[in-house]
């Protein structure tokens, strides 16, 4: 294994659940110590959808994400360059993460699972991906129809524009369909492809970044633990299981499983695009530090709220478009000191939703923030609880 | 003059420029005192499109207001009082005003003067004033087509209901084609209404709110001048100029100066639904107080950028749609210290459009208020400045 150092990054297991693989840590960076496990709200095209930094922190938020792939297209890495990165640019202080652009060039190139079932086409353009070769991936823009030919490199070099804290290699996240045999061919090529990205990255490394593996491999077993070993073996500060995790709930958790077994013990490990509340919670019990998903800013922007299912009959939220909010006077959720439910009640969030004003979004994404970081810190207390019990 | 008591507010006129009516005042109301010449922004259904009433503190805003015709169709003034009225329901601890929803009746009733050119209906269900009777003026609800009946004395209890500081007369708003019979006639009859707000806001009175009537009679000198000295003589806390105010700059001047001539002198003046910035000159110069507009925020949800006109070319705002901002490294504005000044680019809130992300409203609303209060702030500094001169 080639070394690496990442001086200004350090990643420290403070607790150990003694029953299951979970535990709590805590991830330095040059922006900032967060605790983990955490997660990571997703601001795609470098905002918050609806929400300011400012309104965020506020809200608790600790750490966010970037879309490599929708900044690449607009504004482009040199114009984030020149603000001196996201951070500046989007006035975000805390740690920040970038994926590399992969995933959202194959999952619109593929089309997602319901894309499929529904015959969706993904772009203007039909399927957007072009050609996979070994060098990389020719897509079109989404945004105009031009071709972009994305490397290891060139996502490193995005990257380094971008000037996250913790940053992704580039690999090629097969569709949810793929045989064996097109998913093994696909992660020996991903895995070429990481080592280019880690090449890349030590090359132009200032130790101001942090690059994650990623583990592919599919729902297989065999592959996914090659994947896993693979990734554990590299230079790499942390390590992210990506790809097809299977088509629901229980092979989700069987597919995690299979990588976590096999994945380095120490490092920050990063489970992508997960966010639903059992699967965080499945995913931590399985070695997972951090989570990310557009479900909770964009259950916002669609009327929900996130709450505990003791307060809402049993579902894991309120619709607050629902005409029997009309007259509730109560707080969306009555546990909650965020900004929203501190000022607003029920009624007032319904009446925004029927009145057409954007602000139902923007005062339900603060709530659903703060739900977030609240189920994070509970699962924290959970771990450290048990960790203080078993001695 | 009937008595009317308002023990919690105050109107006193602590400077006046010695060559114009303009003048600096305190308006005292229970819910806090603002400095005048001021600037009312529009929270037209109980939200300030886009921003949190916190972020519109921050960005320095002293007074708001909403408007009853769309609150007494949606949610309704009883779910507002059930609140304990609208600074509860929408978090705004501040002084408020509401207009008594005549306006909004009329003005999509008659159509605008832009739709009456263009020839525009203004609801599905066209004209939606159906009759003006001695009573009051029916109208179809433009949510669900229901026929509505607004009186003098419903207007009063609706306001009531939302619990506003600063309350209006019901009037009717004569559209800008009316001939002079038209607008006499329209205008004894919102003088008859007027009288008939008083007295049921007599009737109700809670020492909480304040009543200001409205001087209408079109461009019309000899109606204005009647209209002016009805509504000075009657037991009213402020006063308004209201309706037709003609089809352009010159004219509206002119119209304001016949009114404001025969005005109470020491009563708060609103011009309503003005907000250009030679307007607001102009108006203070004629001795407005305080002025309301949709504009500041609407041109920021469509791209604009208030500032001075040296910093952008001789033009009253930038567009930042514009493609030359996209690597425009500056703030908006290099003056200014809002929170979207302080923290973000021209390259940023570009990009931001050009993304469809919705934030680029919202941070430029937050800067056109701050902009809209630093020039309130340099009228009153410009008037203290020149009474001291005068001694």
């Amino acid at each position: 294994m080639a070394k690496m150092n990442y001086p200004d990054f350090k990643f420290t297991i403070t607790h150990r659940d003694p029953k299951t693989k979970a535990r709590v840590g805590l991830l330095e960076t040059p922006h900032g110590t967060i605790e983990t496990p955490n997660f990571i709200f997703c601001g795609t095209k470098a905002a918050l959808k609806g929400v300011t930094t400012a309104q965020a922190k506020e809200a608790g938020v600790d750490i966010i994400l970037s879309n490599t792939y929708h900044l690449l297209l607009q504004p482009g890495g040199k114009i984030v360059e020149a603000h001196g990165g996201l951070h500046r640019f989007m006035g975000w202080e805390g740690p920040m993460l970038t994926d590399s652009g992969g995933f959202q060039i194959f999952s619109l190139g593929h089309g997602s699972v319901a894309g499929e079932i529904k015959g969706r086409r993904s772009t203007p353009w039909g399927k957007s991906t072009l050609k996979i070769t070994e060098e990389g991936a020719i897509f079109r823009s989404y945004l105009d129809g031009q071709k972009v030919f994305l490397t290891p490199e060139r996502a490193m070099q995005t990257q380094r524009e971008l000037g996250a804290d913790l940053v992704l290699v580039l690999d090629e996240c097969t569709p949810f369909h793929s045989d064996k045999a097109y998913t093994e061919r696909s992660m020996h090529l991903s895995h070429r492809w990481e080592k280019r990205s880690l090449a890349e990255f030590a090359r132009t490394h200032t130790g101001k970044q942090a690059l994650y593996g990623i583990v592919q491999g599919g729902v297989y077993p065999d592959l996914r633990k090659e994947s896993a070993q693979f990734v554990a073996s590299e230079a790499f500060f942390g390590q992210a299981v990506g790809g097809s995790l299977g088509g629901d709930k229980d092979q989700m958790h069987e597919v995690v499983a299979m990588a976590a077994e096999h994945l380095h013990p120490e490092r920050p490990t990063h489970l992508l695009g997960i966010g639903g509340l059992s699967d965080i919670v499945n995913g931590v019990t399985l070695g997972m530090d951090t989570f990310d998903c557009t479900h909770p800013t964009r259950l916002a922007r669609h009327g929900g709220a996130l709450i505990d299912p003791e307060f809402a009959d049993g579902r894991p939220h309120l619709n607050l478009k629902n005409a029997r909010f009309k007259e509730d006077l109560n707080p969306l959720d009555p546990t909650c000191t965020c900004p929203t439910c501190k000022q607003f009640t029920r009624s007032y969030i319904h009446h925004l939703i029927k009145a057409g004003e954007l602000l139902s979004g923007q005062l339900l994404t603060l709530h659903n923030m703060a739900y977030m970081m609240k189920v994070a810190r509970r699962i924290r207390e959970g771990i450290k609880a048990a960790s203080k019990v078993m001695g």
